[in-house]
Formats: C-alpha cells, sequence, structure tokens
C-alpha cells in the first residue's frame, strides 16, 4: 500500500486554510488556464497529461465508521465515472459522544492517512468531524476539502417555507451550534430547534430500524421540533437516513427530510467543476473501503448504508496509521 | 501528577503472567515472611516500613468509560480503608463492539498509565478487556491483577440451584466465549444461554433506565434466555447494574442477577489479605478519578454509577498517556 505513494515532486497543494469555494468562483466547465486558485493547485500543473493525471486521482471520503458509506452511496449515484476511497475511524466510532479536542485529533490522523493516498479532494462525511474539526483538518492537509454541514444546511435553507428548521445530530454535533451557525448566516430571521439523539446510532448499527423500539425513541427525541412545527428537519449525522421512516413518521407528515449525503454529493459535483478536477470518465469508478477495526463486520453491515452490495473491506495496518508511529 | 513516580529503586514486582491467585493459597492475615508468592513480590521489600508502605499504595481501577464506577462504588463499601485510582479510556469508549486486538491494543496503554501511579493491585472492571485482554494485560504489567469475570462466573455457579446460567454483555464479550469457558470450568453440566446487548451501555449513558423504551428493549433481548428458563442471569458489563429493574422484569422474577461488581469487590478483598496488601487503615480511604475524555460529563453522570457523589474527576494530559508518545 505504501508504495503507491511519493512521486509528488513538483505539485504543489493549495495553501493550508484555504476555503473549499472562493467568493464569486462559479461551477462551470474545467478551465485548461489560469485557474482561480493559482498556480499552487495541483491541477495546475505543467502539462496536459499532469493535469489529466490530476483529475483521474480518487476522492477521499472520511467518517468516524459506517455511516458515511450513506455519503459514498450518492456520491456514486451522482458521480459514477469518480474513483473514491473511504476511510472509518471504527477503532475509535463513535466521535459524537467525545469532545471538540478529541474529535479533532481523531479526525486529523484519519485525515493524513488519507491525503498520502494522492486524494484530489476530501470529503469530510462525518457530521461531528464537520462541525467541529473542519478548519484544523484544512490546516492539517492542503488538500480541497468540504464536509456534510455546509451542504445540509443550505438545502434546508432552500427547502424551508415556514423559516421553522429543525436539526437533530449526535450531542458533539449540536453542543457545537454548527448548524445553527450555518443557517442563521444564511437568514437570520430563521426559527431554529436542536436536539440531540444519542440513541439512533446504536439503532442503526444494531439494525433495528423499524418497529416499536426505534419509534417509541424516534417520538421522544422529535417531540420539541413536533411542537415547534418545524416544516424542514436536518438529518445531521450520516447514521440517521436508515431510521428516516421513524424520524419522518415522528416529525409529522408535512415535514421535508433533509439527508446531508444527497446534498454532499451534489456539492462535490460542483466543487469538481469548478476546479477542474473532475475525472474524464463518466462511468465505472472505482470504492475502496479502509477501517481501522473489524472490516468483516463493517461489510456484513455496510450494505445497507452504501445502498449496494460492499465486497471489499480493508483493515489499516497499524504500521500505516499516524496515531501509531511512535 | 508525575512528580508522585519513580522511587521504585529495589523494588521487584511478580513476574508477568502470575495468575492473581495461586491452587491452595488461602485468604488470611497479612503473613510478614516468606509469602507464598516469593521474594518477587513488592510485600516482601526488607523492612516493615517497606511493607507498610506497599500496603498503602492505591488500589488501581481500570474500565473503557464510565460503567467500572459500579465496581469502585462496590470496593467503597467493602474496603473503605483502601485508596483508589480509577482511569476511564472515556476518548475511546466504548471497547464493546470492537475487535479482540484494538480493545487489546487499547486496555494495555490504559493500565500502563495506571501502573505509573504506583498502585499494588489492578482490578479490570470492564468485561470486555476482562474476556479479552487479561492475559496479555498481564505481560504488560507485574501487578497483581484480578478481571470482573471471574468473580462473577464463580458467584453465579454458587448461585444456580438448575444449572441454567443466562449471560448478557457487550458484543466482544460475547464473541469471546470467556463467560461459557469460565462457567464450563466450574461445571462441564451447566447450560448457558448468552446474548449481547448492545444498546443496554447508551441506554444508560443517556440515562433512559426505567420506562417503556428500555422495557421493551430488554424484554426483546432477554427472549430466549426466558425461554431456555434461566434460574441465574449474570450482568457481564458493568453498565448493566444500573439497568437492573427492567432486566430483572424481563428476566422473570424467579432469577437471580449476578452482578459482578459485588462479586468482584470481595475476590478484591480476599486477594489483598492473600497476598498480604491490605491498607493498614479500616476507613477514610480516597479515591481519584482520571479519564481520557470529558471529565466534566462523566462527573455529571457518573454519580449513578458510584452510588455517591463524584466530585473530582481528572482529564489525563495527552503527554501522560504512552499512546500518545510519538
Amino acid at each position: 500500500m505504501q508504495g503507491s505513494h511519493g512521486g509528488r515532486t513538483g505539485e504543489r497543494p493549495p495553501r493550508p486554510g484555504e476555503t473549499t469555494q472562493r467568493p464569486g468562483e462559479m461551477p462551470g466547465a474545467p478551465r485548461a488556464t489560469a485557474p482561480a486558485w493559482g498556480a499552487a493547485h495541483p491541477a495546475a500543473a505543467r502539462s496536459d497529461a499532469d493535469r489529466n493525471a490530476v483529475r483521474r486521482r480518487p476522492i477521499g471520503v472520511f467518517d468516524s465508521g459506517i455511516g458515511g458509506l450513506t455519503v459514498v452511496g450518492a456520491l456514486r449515484r451522482c458521480l459514477p465515472g469518480e474513483d473514491l476511497i473511504y476511510f472509518g475511524d471504527a477503532a475509535r466510532v463513535p466521535y459524537g459522544t467525545k469532545s471538540a479536542a478529541t474529535v479533532t485529533r481523531f479526525a486529523r490522523e484519519s485525515v493524513t492517512f488519507l491525503a498520502r493516498r494522492e486524494i484530489k479532494l476530501l470529503v469530510v462525511a462525518c457530521n461531528t468531524a464537520s462541525a467541529l474539526a473542519l478548519p484544523a483538518l484544512r490546516e492539517t492537509v492542503a488538500i480541497p476539502m468540504l464536509g456534510v454541514l455546509e451542504p445540509g444546511a443550505a438545502e434546508a435553507a432552500r427547502q424551508t417555507r415556514s423559516g421553522r428548521i429543525g436539526v437533530i445530530g449526535t450531542a458533539a454535533t449540536i453542543a457545537s451550534g454548527a448548524y445553527r451557525r450555518a443557517l442563521a448566516d444564511r437568514d437570520a430571521g430563521f426559527e431554529i430547534v436542536e436536539r440531540p439523539c444519542p440513541l439512533f446510532v446504536p439503532l442503526a448499527e444494531e439494525g433495528w430500524v423499524a418497529g416499536e423500539v426505534p419509534r417509541q425513541i424516534a417520538t421522544r427525541y422529535l417531540a420539541p421540533l413536533r411542537k415547534a412545527q418545524i416544516d424542514t428537519l436536518i438529518l445531521g449525522c450520516t447514521h440517521y437516513p436508515l431510521l428516516k421512516e421513524v424520524i419522518a413518521e415522528a416529525a409529522g407528515a408535512t415535514v421535508t427530510l433533509v439527508d446531508s449525503a444527497e446534498a454532499t454529493a451534489h456539492e462535490t459535483a460542483t466543487l469538481l467543476e469548478a476546479r477542474a478536477l473532475r475525472n474524464p470518465s463518466a462511468t465505472g469508478g472505482s470504492c475502496r473501503v479502509f477501517v481501522s477495526d473489524r472490516p468483516r463486520r463493517f461489510s456484513e453491515i455496510g450494505a445497507a448504508f452504501l445502498g449496494e452490495p460492499l465486497t471489499s473491506v480493508s483493515l489499516v495496518d497499524q504500521s500505516d496509521l499516524p496515531w501509531y508511529e511512535r
């Protein structure tokens, strides 16, 4: 695996801290010369052959565990020509019950693992890491990056009619206030009702996604949002789409659910176009999955998240992860 | 914190891999000379003053998170003169969904942290670590050690009348077969019915320990054990005592619940006597709690596990943990 790295000489990635989208930058056809992000970007390498090589690189997708496979599924439907490399930090999952400092440290190490695989773009498919660690991750690796939080918030802002938006997520995501800020940035008049739902992740991982138990838990969690008469609900955790039916029932028939996975896939397509990073192939993209623990269990329960069979899951060798470097 | 270490010169701990109890070794009054474990043990140090210093050392208690505080509570009631140092690996909790290799690695690092604090005995208060990692931990640190699994199995073997024993625990504990082996070692005729209950840990941490949701979950998990007409049920996870009422109801009125915490505290007392390690003070033992993440949350929800207020919880500095040594 390590043999595939290196050979980056002459390519200079964008500056640390660079944002994923620049004001005024419009999505459009690939631009062959003088892109908006300047000569520092890998796609600005010398020759057409070099630029094509960069475009053929995979997209990295990072999640704390298995939930990010819902984003991978959406990416594969939206961008079938792109190669994807996924890393799930199954050894230290969940992130959503932990502190910002710990989430940031774990996310940094995971992202470094993906960055070594010559990815052209990184999707942080974990709401908790997107909410707590995105600025730190941008300082860690100089790769264009987007999280699931902004696309989800943007989609909710587009969908709402009443301006009353509900957000559910892990304890850490909700405590961070990141969705509240992202929504308020779009319209200060939005009325936002948030609720952490810690039991949804273990329910989804246990496969108890229908029936009386998840229905009762969803009813209890969503009671304050229903009372506040929200018309739009952000599923602010990549595990939650698996519980979509019971969540929809508990939220009420008139509420629109926003699944960040779909919104993030569309935002990824926009970003690839804007940066001239889209793979020239329109179909046949591959998907490689790495985890830091229990690859067999991951492939067994992963198919439900991915929406297609998940055949090959690799355990990351300890020596291949930066946190084992002692 | 680091200033309190060192000064171990001349003390030689027992051999790695040494078992916590030797066949034929009886509990009794502290023996001043020629103990059964030979000259290698710290209590066999030269002078009476040295021996007393060793006896006054704290007992280390390790858990993956907060559940082990039920063991700390039992130890404080059973051994009120002992000083206790607890470490909860809140940054990487839970262990019960992870592989044996990952549990062993995390447990090793946690135990090394406690071993540096000059403890005289280590209680592995985590069922998952007891089931999967005890032999590896005995190789890692040369300190007398006991887990929660053997005392729980011994107590169940004493309690059962019909010989039909149920065991509930994390996925990793049940998959290990460790309880099954420990019970079969005591009586090959026991009929053992096991069931992993992954939702019990998040339920206890969420504080949902009574009412319809935990009752329904318990009923579903315990149905096969009830059908098998067990008369004794081992609560094979230190979180489960918090759900004792709904578990007892779901198991059936005639079933005896075995809480490893109490059994482990009694076994600890026996071991201290046998090794002449009991603290000369009969009361006034202290309790220091260290965690690898979120000390505030730990002190907030820890009181329910401990059975008394939990005022001081310290976050372990990253540089103080072996896994941060890079």
